[in-house]
């Protein structure tokens, strides 16, 4: 790592070569493992159309008894450490969810798409052979144009006619938008409360649900309104990914895709050999695929909670993308698929820049491809659209707009407000209108 | 102080006798000295009805000058802490604002009362000799009633239109309603921006602007979402109590009693001697009751800032106050008029429970009194009303509803769930019809 920092005052740098050894070594899927795959989790997706249909049958045999034993990686964060458990078949183990309940009172909040695959199950793990605690539910409508005020309120209405005192817990069951609906509920209710990540997607699994963001959308910015707040517990059943569109699947991909990119080089090209394991949905592939992408949120997130600096790294292709989610109305493209345009977006301004070589733009713009994501932003999106939105991101800084973009080789990436705004508008002019 | 703890399990038992040693010692006050502020301050207190007419004359005397210099309280919360400022003319002062100002943006929030008496020379104390900062303004409607989500929405709203990033301050212009709204949009906003208080009514110098809980109500319950949120500084001008309506200075003084009766003796018996300097407006008085609410309100936030225990007792008489306050509808009475009734009723329980004697009662029914505070709830709250809403206190702890009482000779008290139910039945019904 030869690079340097180009400017001491706007910039961090940061490098995969100053990664802590804990990496596991990449792991190789050989193509008949992922073609069996593939074939028995198409099918399981299917179910997620009825939710009356019959669960799953459950493998007995030896490996997969083996595989309940949970993956444990550790958010190191002083008296607010957590751990994320991460494997197949957790929510059949109750203890695990049980240690991290306080108090008698319980309240999952999910929604109308998880709720009758998941809610039956998580009540479940909560109470079995614990007949004291009660469990109370909130199930609000799926999708980013919902992460609202008025959502928000919902969760506040139910608590409180429901009677949860400070001792209660807030469970989080779905994606994103719920990790970080019920998280910043969880966060403001009676000044704040115990709560507990249940993250059913890739995007929640690998990102959201871990670091304590949490918050909600304003009509002109995302995630605008919000706190910092930690779980007790993340629970990653990799199981609940049966049933994720593929759409949703793919999001997902686009944040594991980022961890390569910007710390994690070794992790960015075991990805690029096993894309059709992910897309098969090999659950050795997604097991490995979840623990390095959380130990690498952990670790971000460890030794910068509050994004002074480091953490805003974790942001790249983002504000491009969040750009893309209000511009074309929340809801309309899944969040990963709007960060894929943003790193595309990112990657060809740092070429512009003169930051990176062709032949890394080229192995971005081809993973993003083969993991069936978007390379540009939708064609609604105008010059004047990006900018306007983009004045009002959370990384603005006394007026200058900061970005995350590729520096050096694979694996490197700066934080910087101090850029060529020729750049910028390069890289604006050629994928809009203006 | 000979009381004990009457259950380990549920109780806090806490006694003037284990405060720090930092108290001044009581102040008397000649009794003409009253008469002469009095007759100033009621004059001065007539330029709230008008916002055009001229601000009070400024005393250039040698007493006055040497009033500038602020009194400062410390709240020791490690890299948290803070300072109180209290003074007569610190508004004219603005390095003391400007050193805790992040960046060039400020948004002041303010309500339709304060606004015409305030605002400017706020604006002119941010900015004065610091052109680079530019200052925004939120107008909110006066009255705990607009204590709710949409108020809260108005300040984001205005927030995000004005493109304010992360390093923004929010400044609290106003009462306790004001600075528990302005605090937790600060602790939301982009995911928290600086804070500063600036309280100018008693209520908000002497209790609610120092310590840190902010938030807003629900239809349902009071203060039931927020946040523990610090600011940067408390800035106590004295000179704002001049235009205090009497009713709004009386709710003040329910806090300031408190003190007293919670954890400080000496300071109830200046109190008893020294009212009528106090609601003479005497500004010496003021003073000295103000630094000393503040040293008690520091001390005890600075052991416990997120209320696992001591900080509880912050709150007698505060359980049957919100009662009050939700039952008869937010703005119908004051803050400090409904702890007040509250406060009796506490006390009235712990007399059924024989934890006080005769003459305690006594005492702060009169003193109560003195202050021209109600010394009984409103005759439409029934006893099933106040049990409703008492059921979803935050204080309720798996079911278990725990109070404030006296225990003990004067300036002690418990915060318990362990009491005799009987004497709770007895209170209500003392009180109010069933």
């Amino acid at each position: 790592m030869a690079s340097s920092v180009c400017s001491p005052r706007h910039s961090l740098f940061l490098s995969s070569s100053t990664k802590s050894p804990l990496r596991d070594c990449p792991v190789r899927f050989p193509a008949c493992n992922a073609f069996h795959s593939r074939r028995r989790l198409v099918s399981a997706t299917r179910l997620k159309v009825s939710a009356s249909s019959p669960a799953p049958a459950v493998d007995h045999s030896p490996s997969r008894a083996a595989s309940r034993a949970p993956t444990v990686v550790e958010v190191d964060l002083g008296n607010r450490s957590y751990p994320i458990y991460i494997g197949s078949g957790l929510l059949d183990q109750p203890e695990l969810l049980q240690r991290h309940i306080h108090g008698k009172r319980v309240i999952v909040v999910t929604n109308t798409t998880v709720a009758p695959l998941y809610l039956d199950k998580t009540v479940s793990a909560l109470t079995d052979g614990n007949p004291n605690v009660s469990v109370e539910s909130v199930i609000l409508p799926d999708g980013e144009q919902f992460k609202n005020m008025e959502n928000l309120m919902r969760i506040f209405d139910k608590s409180i006619e429901s009677r949860l005192d400070r001792r209660c817990t807030f469970v989080a069951l779905g994606g994103g938008v719920i990790g970080d609906m019920c998280g910043y509920a969880a966060a403001s209710y009676l000044r704040g409360v115990n709560f507990i990540q249940i993250p059913t997607t890739v995007m929640a699994q690998v990102d959201s649900s871990v670091g304590g963001k949490t918050g909600i959308n304003h009509p002109l910015g995302k995630n605008m309104i919000g706190a910092f707040y930690q779980p007790q517990c993340v629970l990653v059943d990799t199981d609940t990914l049966n049933t994720l569109p593929d759409r949703e699947l793919a999001s997902g991909l686009a944040e594991v895709i980022k961890y390569g990119l910007i710390r994690d080089a070794e992790f960015f090209e075991w990805q690029e050999k096993n894309m059709p394991s992910l897309l098969a949905r090999d659950p050795s592939a997604f097991a490995y695929a979840i623990k390095r992408s959380c130990e690498n949120k952990a670790e971000v997130v460890s030794l910068d909670e509050k994004e002074s600096g480091l953490r805003a790294t974790l942001n790249l292709g983002h504000t491009f993308g969040h750009a893309i989610e209000t511009g074309v109305g929340y809801g309309q493209w899944l969040h990963g698929e709007a960060v894929a345009a943003g790193t595309v977006m990112a990657v060809d301004m740092s070429h512009h820049l003169g930051w990176i070589d062709d032949l890394l733009a080229q192995r971005v713009g081809n993973i993003l491809k083969e993991a069936k994501l978007p390379n540009a932003p939708p064609k609604t999106m105008t010059v004047k659209m990006f900018k306007s939105i983009m004045a009002v991101d959370k990384k603005v800084a006394d007026g200058r707009l900061r970005l995350i973009l590729l520096k050096g080789p694979l694996g490197n990436c700066v934080f910087t407000g101090d850029y060529d705004k020729k750049a910028l508008d390069e890289t604006l002019n050629a994928f809009c209108k203006s």
